[in-house]
């Protein structure tokens, strides 16, 4: 497996895409995408589990269950989330995969709808609409990285990446593009994210494997804990390559790589995170089950005053065992050990058994105002591990979305 | 029922504080409290949920469960919180039951401990045993406000309060003190507060009265999400007035009384939040369960992106409605209805059915930028509603706490 440098939704073969902007972000930067394949894709998705979804996740999960063998692209828009819309907005997301249906030359139930940015406001038809019909005149395949900069809202970076298999009777690529920088927390995931590959795959497998993949890498970030009402990852699979992916060493092979490509974007998330300074990684091990670790981590990752402690570079411990000790899971303060460690590996001991060590100050306070760094608690309760990312608490943070409005 | 001005601990009949500078605080200030009361009292007590709790929550429900009804006072410290301290914490704790029973003059089972301040930090008992020495030699019923005082942290004021209720043969009255400004987050609460009455009481209808005061107020609240490991909640009643309170009609009176006593401090506590600048009721009305209300009120009040919103003084409810989507209850996004509302009771409605309404921009900034108002969301899916108090996530928060150490 290799990365390609500079690699995106439209380094498998086959894919087109299209970028421009038709006026929905008052930057006027790019705000909508076109992607389409040249054969018909099996798709996969994963969506949010908020309970007022926005209205293109309504009709993507209806789409995707409908015509799950015969998709052919994708229209996306930023600036507008269509979310908390009513009726209205479902009316207009429909409209909008209508349209890009038209443009594209292929049937409204072979289009997936996309859109992130403002709640609450409807989606400009007129924009929707004229945007659409531009961009369809601009498909090329050089467009990948255009799409990644027109589904941003405050993002400060366009986030892809691209791997490359080679078998025996030619190359499988798979490659991606995310967005995400607030409203960041895990349940599915809580970003778009697109993914096409150029394999030859099952419709039936292609959901399994997004779904593990998105498990652990999507579902284990959080910027903020707040659940996006708009939260998908979509995966297309067109065949271009040719290369069908159907032994099991190839699906093992295929697997590793969309967990690769999904925890590449999903860092990119986390680094880009709204105002973060610091990309921690939370390792809660020796869980009794998977839901108790990732509870556990959950709720450092998301406790605002370790989160702010961070951003102080405070070796502030206390405040991690006090979330841990709120996650609403069975724990034996007796049993608790805690460590630190930088980003070279090299790790300090903080609690033994629940008791607290006399260490050395300015190595801890030294990890903790590094860009990088780890912490590991063990429960001393099971064998489960989780590993979990989050970025700081910053005053950048507040200023973003006290001015921002989502 | 009248409100005494400036009540506190000490306002009850029967009760004497003292509290003294024992040098647990950088700054000097008070740190140390005694509360002796002259009869034996009967006491309840509602405790942390976080499955780490401090020393002190663990000696206390052990002395409340073995010795509930001859209790004759309390010995609180602020600075260190000997919470995750292990084993030598909760010899610590016994240690400070002992030295304060010693300076009481009574048994060590007659005493309870709080403690509050930095996590993982060991008791300094030289101090703490010098402390309890000269404060035991100070006590008076005038001393309650410094009591107020000397439990404090990053709290900015001291938070108390008394009301009396008169009776045909004496007045009963009431008081407490309370403190919290950060980790503060429901389940219990998540603060330290005494409250103390000379009401004569069942020991087993206080618990019950207790209970149910704090889940509709103490439990109510949110600074920041984050439950601390010693949040607790104890009522000293020593019957000093000679009035019993046993039939239906005066249990009602005291139940509201209490009610209103632990409202007032718990608002106290949202006030001086951290960083906080609003003060903002949450109602959410017409649910299918009490705990479906709590859940969508919780989720909205600690959810980072409103509450920077809040801050930014910006209507905007996408955000309220993205929280209560990600509450875990289940929603028809049909039947949703948002108001926001001024602190003189003028609403404005910003959804209906869940669609977005046309507004007055203006009148809804004016009501964000206000420094009380009220979000009102209607779910239509019951009869259940609850009110839940918050404040807003500011630049000063994000200062407080990446300095601060807990």
């Amino acid at each position: 497996m290799n990365e390609l440098r500079n690699g995106h939704i439209t380094s498998p073969s086959g894919f087109l895409a299209s970028a421009i902007a038709c006026g929905l972000k008052n930057s006027r930067d790019l705000d909508l995408t076109l992607l389409l394949s040249e054969n018909d894709c099996c798709g996969a998705g994963v969506f949010t589990c908020n309970r007022l979804p926005a209205a293109p996740v309504i009709l993507d999960k209806e789409t995707l269950e409908a015509n799950p063998t015969r998709l052919r692209g994708i229209v996306a828009n930023a600036g507008i989330a269509n979310a908390c819309t009513g009726s209205a907005g479902l009316e207009a997301a429909r409209a909008s995969q209508q349209l890009a249906a038209i443009a594209l030359h292929c049937a409204p139930e072979a289009i997936l709808v996309l859109s992130t940015g403002v709640i609450g406001v409807p989606l400009d038809m007129r924009k929707i609409s004229s945007g659409i019909q531009s961009a369809a005149k601009n498909l090329s395949p050089e467009n990948g990285l255009d799409a990644a900069r027109a589904i941003m809202t405050t993002d400060t970076q366009p986030k892809h990446a691209a791997y490359c298999l080679p078998f025996s009777e030619g190359t499988v690529t798979i490659g991606g593009i995310a967005k995400g920088a607030g409203m960041i927390h895990p349940n599915m995931a809580t970003m778009l994210a697109v993914l096409t590959t150029d394999a030859l795959l099952q419709s039936d497998k292609l959901q399994e494997l997004l779904q593990e993949a998105v498990d652990e890498t999507f579902n284990c970030i959080s910027v903020d804990g707040d659940t996006s009402t708009n939260d998908t990852v979509l995966l297309l699979a067109n065949g271009a390559s040719g290369v069908s992916v159907q032994t099991e060493e190839r699906l093992r092979i295929f697997a590793h790589a969309l967990k690769e490509l999904c925890r590449t974007l999903a860092h990119a998330i986390i680094r880009d995170g709204e105002g973060a300074s610091k990309f921690i990684t939370i390792e809660v091990a020796e869980a009794g089950r998977e839901a108790e670790a990732r509870s556990v981590a959950q709720t450092i990752a998301t406790s605002p005053l370790v989160k702010t402690a961070f951003a102080g570079g405070n070796p502030n411990w206390g405040r991690i065992l006090a979330a841990a000790g709120r996650a609403g899971v069975e724990l034996d303060p007796a049993r608790i050990k805690l460590w630190i460690g930088s980003r070279d590996g090299k790790e300090l001991q903080l609690v033994d058994n629940g008791s607290p060590l006399t260490y050395d100050q300015a190595q801890a306070e030294a990890i903790f105002c590094a860009p990088e760094f780890t912490v590991r608690l063990s429960l001393g309760m099971g064998n489960t591990s989780i590993t979990y990312w989050t970025c700081d608490l910053t005053h950048e943070y507040v200023s973003i979305n006290a001015d921002y409005r989502t």
